[in-house]
C-alpha cells in the first residue's frame, strides 16, 4: 500500500483518507506524530479538551524486515506534563499499521454523550463503530474479545479503565505476538485517548504488506545490521537476563532509587535482579528470552510465571521493577509481578504509577515495603477510580500535591525514572532538558556513564554530560523516527557497522538517499520542533530543572547531589 | 515603636528584630510582602519547602485611626498558582502587628521534625513555643483556647485542619473584633504556614500605640476621607446588604456564573440575595451591618443566625454565597452559612473550595444543588483529610485532575470567582493577567463595568477593558499597600475628595510628601515586582490566558463568548 494519512473526527464521527503532506513524507514515528502534533494541535489547548489530537504513527522501517523495528509511536499534548509527547512500544501494531499504508492515523475532535467507540482500520477504510461490550474491561479481556470478534487476525490498540477515567497515568496498550500487551506508558496519553472515548482501534492487515525500493539492497543491509546488533554485548546481557540484569549493575553504582529517592542502594537488591529473576522464570517454566515483536533480535523480554507455573507476566521490565521495587522497598518478586500484571491490564504507566506510590509511601498512606498494599491499592482503589485511586493515578506529582509530599521525584510533573540523577549526571540533564518530562528513553547516558557503551563518561562528574546527553538525545530522535527499537543504539555506539547499515535500510525502503548527516539534522529538527511546541505552550528554561531536593539531599552511597547550575544545563540547547 | 522587621527561622528556631531597609522603607501591606518574596524567595522553589517564606505584614496606616484602614497582607509563593501571592483581610491583626512597631513578619526555613510551635509577638520581642494542645483543632477552638492563655488581649493569626494538611486551598485566618474570623483566603498561603508548622501566632499590643508625624493634619485628612467613605451610595448599598447585595445585581447582569460556569443566571437567585439574607437576619436576631476591623465606616459585614437565632457565621460574603449557591446550584441559605461555618473553622478559601465543589459536581461526586452533600463532605472529608477531601482541598484545578473535567474554572490553577468573564469583559483581563491567578479583588472591573462607578463601560464590549482593568489593577496594589480595604476604591473613583485625603493620612503618618503619582508609580512598581518574580518561577504570557471553554461555550442568557486575542490581551502589560 501507499502510504497515507488515516484521519478519525470524532466530533462528527467522519473519517479521511488523506494524501501525505510533502513536509510529512521525510518522517515516521516520533517524529510524524511530533511534525503533525506541532502542526495541528493548539500548544495551550486542554489536553483532554477538542483540540488535541491523538496521532499514533509506525515508525519508517515498520513492516518491513528490518531487524528490531517494529516500534510504534504514539504522539498528544500530554495530560500529564502539557509538553508535547511521544510514547513509544513494541508489539504488532507499527508493522500492521505500516502494511496496510497507515503512514499516521490522527484521532481528533470529542463526541459529545456518552457513548463509547472503536475503529476499525484496513487497507484503505476506518469504520467508527460504537461500543458497549468492552467499556469497563480490562486490557486483557479486551485484546481476547477483539480477538475472537475478528478471528485472531488483528492488531489491536486499547486502553483499560484508567484510561477510560482519563487517569493522567494511563497509557495506550498494544498487543504483541503472543495477545499480550506492550505499552506506549508515559504521558498519560491513555487519558487522551479516552477523552476521545476511543476504547480500541483493531487492525486489520490481511494480505497487506509494505514495499520495498530496492529489495536486494534492503536485505544485505538488514544482514549486516542484525549482525551489529546480535553480536554486541549489551545486546546479549539484555537477551540473558532482560532489561532488569540493569539492578545488580545500577546498585553497585548507587544509583539505584530506593524509598522514594533517600538512598542509591537497596538491600533487597539481589532478591529483584536479573539474575534471581531469571532463575526463578526457568525453575517455574516461564521464558527468560522473548519477543515484543516479531523481527526482535535482541529479545529483552520474558515470560514470568508465578509459584503455581501459570503465566503472571510478560515484558517485566527494569524499571517496573525498580519502581515498584526498590523505590517502594518491595523485595518481592512476585507481589511485582501481580501489581505489573494489574497495571497492564489497568492500562496504566508502571513508573508512573510506582512512583506515585514510592510517594504515597513517604505520605503514610501505606507502608514502604508493603507490595501487599500496593496490590491492593492497584485493585480496589486505582481500578475502581476511588479518589485515593484517582489521586495515585494521577501520578507521582499529584500524590505530593494531594499530600504535600516535598520530594517528589518528577520533571515536568512526569515521574524520574530509575536511575538517580545525582549518582549518574549524564541522565540528570536528560531528565531536566528533555522535551518531553524526566523520561531516561529521551538520552539514555546511562550507555556510557555506567555500561561503558560509546565510550565512558564518569557519573559522579559534571564534565562532557550536557554534551553527552545532547549527542543522544538528537540520535534518539532520529532512531525513534525509524521504528527501531532503543536497544540498537548500543551496537550504533560501539558497532561502525552498524549505523550505515541502518541507513542503508532506509535508502532501499523509499529509493531514496540519505546520509548520516541527514539522519543528525532529522534528529535535532525533531527536537528544535517539540521544543518550540513547549514554549508556545508555556514552558521556559526553567522548567528544565530538577526539583530541589535532589540539590539539597546527598544521596548515599556516592553522597553526591545534583551540582549544575541553571546555566550549565541551558547549554544543552546550544545547537 | 519604630518599625522593625521581624523574623523568625524555623529550621533553627531562632529569631530576630531588624532594622528595615531603605529599600522596603516605603512599603507596607501588598507592596511590602511581595518586595520581600520577590527578593528573598528563590522563584522556582517549592511553595512548602524550606526556601518558601511567609511574610505578614499590616499596611501603611494599619494601627492609626485612619478609617478602613485594618487590612492585613500575607504573602509568599503560592502552593496553588506557583505564582507570587498576596492575600490580605481585615480581623484586628494588622492593627496590632503595626502597634509593636512590626512593618513585617518573615517566617522562613522548616523545622526538623514533627513538632509544631506557636509564635508569640510583641513590642521588641518574639517567642517561639511548641504548641500540642491545638494541632488538628479548628480555627474557632484556637481562637477561644488562644484568648484565654493571654486573657483575651491578644491577635491571632492562625491556620486550621487544611492549613495543616498543607491543603492548597487553605486559608490564614485572623481574629476579628468579636473574636471570630477573617481570612486571607486566596492562593492556599494556610498551607505555608503549615509547612512551617506553626499553628498559630499571637500578638500581644498592650499599651502600644503606632506614632503619627502630624496628628493634626492626620485628623483633618481622615475626617474627609471618611466623609467620602460614608456619603458614596456603593458603601451604604454595602452597609445595608453586605457584599451579597451584589446576587440579585449580576444575576440581572447575566454573569452569575451558575452550575459549574455553565449559564449567568440562577433560578434560585432570590432565595439566596442580599435582600433575602438581610429579612433573614433581622428576623432571626442577627445583625445585618457589622464590622470586620476596628475604625471600618462601611461596616460591610453582618452577623447571620440559624432558624434557632443561634449565631452561625459572620463576614458572609456575596463570594461565598455565590459559589455555594448559584455556582453548585444550591438555593438554601442555611446550608450555605453551615458550610461557610465549616470553611472558616477548616481554614479553608470558601471561593476555592466552592468552585472545586462545582467541578466535583460536574464530575458526578455529587449532585448540583446538594447543600448537604457539601456540608458533609466538608466534615467528614475534607476535615479527616481523606482522599476526596485532599482532592476536593486541592482547588478547582486538583478537582478537574483528577476526574478529567475540563469545564474547570481557573486562570494559573486559582479557581475564577463570581463574575462571568463572557458577560463582564473587564473582570476576564483582570483573571487573565493578575499577577496571582484568578482574582477579582486584584482589578475589580465590576465597579466601572456594572456599578457604573469611576464612568461606564459596556460590560459585553471589548472596548477598552484592558485599559481598564490595568488602571485599577495598578491602583488596587497601591491601596493594597495602604491597609486599607479594597471598598474603598467606590469612593476613590467617583469623590474627588477621597484620594488626596488619603495621601494626606499617610504623609502625616510618616512626614513625608507623597503625590498622587507617586502612589501611581508605587502600584506600577508592585505589578512589576510581582511579574519579574513570576517570569523568573516560570510564567509567560502563555499564562495570561482564560480556559478554552470561555471561547467555545456561549454563556447565557446575552450568549457572550471571551473573544480577546492573546494579542490584545498582552497589550495589558504596556506600562
Amino acid at each position: 500500500m501507499s502510504d497515507k494519512i488515516f484521519r478519525v473526527n470524532m466530533s462528527d464521527l467522519t473519517t479521511g483518507i488523506e494524501e501525505v503532506p510533502a513536509d510529512w513524507a521525510g518522517h515516521g514515528g516520533r517524529g510524524l506524530t511530533s511534525t503533525i502534533v506541532a502542526a495541528e494541535v493548539e500548544p495551550t489547548c486542554h489536553p483532554l479538551g477538542e483540540k488535541n489530537k491523538l496521532v499514533i504513527a509506525p515508525g519508517l522501517l515498520s513492516g518491513t524486515a528490518a531487524a528490531n523495528s517494529g516500534r510504534i509511536s504514539c504522539g498528544a499534548k500530554s495530560p500529564l506534563t502539557g509538553t508535547i509527547k511521544e510514547a513509544n512500544s513494541g508489539g504488532k501494531t507499527a508493522q500492521m499499521l505500516a502494511k496496510i499504508g497507515c503512514k499516521a492515523l490522527i484521532i481528533e475532535g470529542l463526541p459529545d454523550g456518552e457513548t463509547w467507540y472503536n475503529i476499525h482500520l484496513g487497507p484503505e477504510s476506518i469504520t467508527i463503530n460504537e461500543e458497549t461490550e468492552l467499556i469497563g474491561k480490562g486490557n486483557f479481556a479486551v485484546v481476547e474479545a477483539v480477538q475472537q470478534r475478528y478471528d485472531n487476525k488483528v492488531g489491536i490498540i486499547t486502553i483499560g479503565p484508567a484510561g477510560e477515567m482519563k487517569m493522567t497515568a494511563a497509557n495506550i496498550s498494544h498487543k504483541d505476538p503472543d495477545g499480550k500487551l506492550r505499552s506506549s506508558g508515559r504521558g498519560g496519553l491513555g487519558a487522551v485517548m479516552g477523552s476521545k472515548r476511543v476504547k480500541f482501534i483493531s487492525i486489520d492487515a490481511t494480505d497487506a504488506k509494505v514495499e520495498i525500493a530496492d529489495p536486494e539492497a534492503f536485505k544485505a543491509a538488514n544482514r549486516a545490521f542484525t549482525k551489529a546488533l546480535v553480536d554486541h554485548p549489551v545486546s546479549q546481557a539484555l537477551g540473558q537476563y532482560g532489561t532488569n540484569v540493569l539492578v545488580n549493575i545500577i546498585n553497585e553504582a548507587g544509583a539505584l532509587p530506593t524509598r522514594n529517592f533517600q538512598s542509591g542502594q537497596f538491600d533487597g537488591h539481589d532478591k529483584i535482579s536479573g539474575e534471581t529473576m531469571y532463575d526463578t522464570i526457568v525453575e517455574r517454566g516461564g521464558k527468560p528470552k522473548h519477543n515484543c515483536h516479531t523481527g526482535c533480535v535482541i529479545q529483552c523480554s520474558q515470560i514470568y510465571n508465578d509459584a503455581d507455573k501459570k503465566y503472571k507476566t510478560s515484558g517485566f521490565e527494569y524499571e517496573s521493577i525498580w519502581a515498584m521495587g526498590a523505590d517502594c522497598c518491595v523485595d518481592n518478586l512476585d507481589h511485582i509481578a501481580e501489581a505489573d500484571h494489574l497495571m497492564d491490564d489497568l492500562g496504566i504507566d508502571t513508573i508512573e504509577t510506582s512512583v506515585a506510590f514510592g510517594v504515597a509511601m513517604e505520605a503514610g498512606v501505606l507502608e514502604f515495603g508493603d507490595g501487599a498494599g500496593m496490590v491492593r491499592i492497584l485493585k480496589d482503589e486505582i481500578g475502581k477510580g476511588t479518589p485515593l485511586g484517582r489521586i495515585i493515578g494521577g501520578g507521582a506529582g499529584s500524590v505530593g500535591r494531594a499530600f504535600g509530599v516535598t520530594r517528589v521525584p518528577t520533571v515536568k510533573n512526569q515521574a524520574i525514572p530509575a536511575y538517580d540523577p545525582r549518582a549518574v549526571k549524564g541522565i540528570g540533564i536528560t531528565y531536566a532538558t528533555s522535551t518531553q518530562g524526566a523520561d531516561h528513553t529521551m538520552g539514555y547516558t546511562v550507555a556510557t556513564n555506567i555500561l561503558n557503551v560509546g565510550g565512558s563518561a564518569d557519573p559522579l562528574s559534571k564534565e562532557g554530560q550536557v554534551e553527552l546527553s545532547r549527542n543522544l538525545q538528537i540520535a534518539t530522535a532520529a532512531i525513534d523516527s525509524t521504528g527501531m527499537c532503543l536497544f540498537i543504539a548500543f551496537a550504533a555506539l560501539d558497532d561502525e557497522t552498524c549505523l550505515p547499515a541502518l541507513i542503508d535500510m532506509i535508502n532501499a525502503r523509499f529509493g531514496i538517499s540519505l546520509t548520516a548527516d541527514d539522519v543528525t539534522n532529522l534528529g535535532k529538527t525533531i527536537l528544535k520542533t517539540e521544543r518550540a511546541f513547549n514554549e508556545a505552550a508555556g514552558f521556559t528554561n526553567k522548567h528544565d530543572r530538577l526539583p530541589e531536593f535532589f540539590s539539597s539531599e546527598p544521596i548515599p552511597p556516592h553522597n553526591a547531589i545534583w551540582d549544575f547550575s541553571d546555566e550549565e544545563i541551558d547549554t544543552f540547547w546550544n545547537f
